[in-house]
């Protein structure tokens, strides 16, 4: 098989995941509901973050899991008292709109006027290429991974609209370079503001929230 | 386009691969070359372990760094006195046996004898499908990533020969749960083995080290 057949195959598969994606906003935004999606390496610390992140927030928050197996996330979440349901991508390294877009009617139809958080497949690669249907995208990074990942991974930083970079708490252990990280982000996104955040402690998360509500009043009042 | 065409390209850039990977294996053991496939999420410290445990090998060492963009791996492992060379795969999730083996051609034609270290695209999903050449699949996640990995992310896990839990240095500082993730692995796979290490003051790496020249010698004699 031609490398030209499966870039033609891809191509097509973008194209017919934009258009669900787009339709599936509308409709959101209909539902007065402001959707981000939520994306970061494995143990980047998302689902903590999430958290932390809801309990600062003035409107209720609804969140679809996204993992290749296990409903570990789901259940913390639903164990904090936060509305959640999980999907299982069996295998597939990113979600697409048409596999949230199921999810949400099935399991989020009654839910409108606040946030819909979907939290991707931990992975700085492939979930950036796929369009969920969102408003925002939030990128969950953290000191422990190192300050060279914007230079890495860039696609994911550049089409970040928020950057949250976590655990904080364990900046004095590690040789973090906030400079480098700094300069890395800005290379390839000159408006994605950067959070320090510490999903443990809660520190930098009201200033997530103060801009995420911001954001979603723009576009759902 | 339907999701069986997606498939049925899958299924031959596949078999294709594994042709290739088949065949660079083969190449690799006549020149006495044992190839490790070093797989890990983001910021698992793949390239510091190297660095360490290349320290320990009794045998000389390539190492061919697969990233998206950046030679920042390369250079580092260059000022660190190993030979070295960059694939940017300008935006694709994974390495794949072509791929790796031209850069080999390319850059380590004139290596034998000693150990080629492959160290994948940071990515605990994508890599674990393809294979590059490999006689072993090392695979290096970090206490700080959390012990819910096995679990959310079951075919790096399955695929690997041996598991390098790193960054044991923060244990203390972090909610590691050792029993939950060793019981993670053991449920997808009973013969890796779980080596404790820290690339940050080398604790533990004398024993990878051990463990691969046993398996090296095994294939290369």
């Amino acid at each position: 098989m031609a490398e030209s057949k499966k870039i033609e195959v891809m191509e097509s598969v973008y194209a017919k995941n934009d258009k669900l994606a787009a339709d599936f906003n509308i409709e959101l935004t209909r539902g007065k509901i402001f959707c981000a999606n939520v994306m970061g390496s494995p143990g980047a610390g998302k689902t903590s973050v999430l958290i932390k992140l809801i309990k600062e927030l003035s409107s209720p928050a609804f969140v679809i899991e996204g993992d290749i197996e296990s409903s570990i996330d789901a259940e913390r979440l639903a164990g904090a008292g936060i509305k959640a349901a999980q999907i299982n991508t069996g295998g597939a390294c990113h979600l697409d709109a048409e596999t949230v877009m199921n999810e949400f009617y099935r399991t989020g139809r009654d839910f409108s006027g606040g946030f819909l958080f979907v939290e991707n497949v931990g992975n700085l690669v492939c979930p950036a290429e796929f369009k969920i249907g969102e408003h925002v995208r939030l990128l969950v990074c953290s000191v422990t991974e190192g300050s060279d990942k914007p230079y890495k991974y860039p696609l994911a930083f550049e089409k970040a609209d928020a950057i949250i970079l976590n655990k904080t708490d364990l900046s004095r252990h590690v040789d973090f370079d906030e400079k480098f990280f700094t300069e890395g982000v800005k290379r390839l996104n000159g408006s994605a503001p950067v959070f320090g955040a510490s999903a443990k402690t809660g520190e930098g998360l009201r200033g997530v929230a103060d801009w995420i509500t911001g954001r979603a009043r723009k576009v759902i009042g």
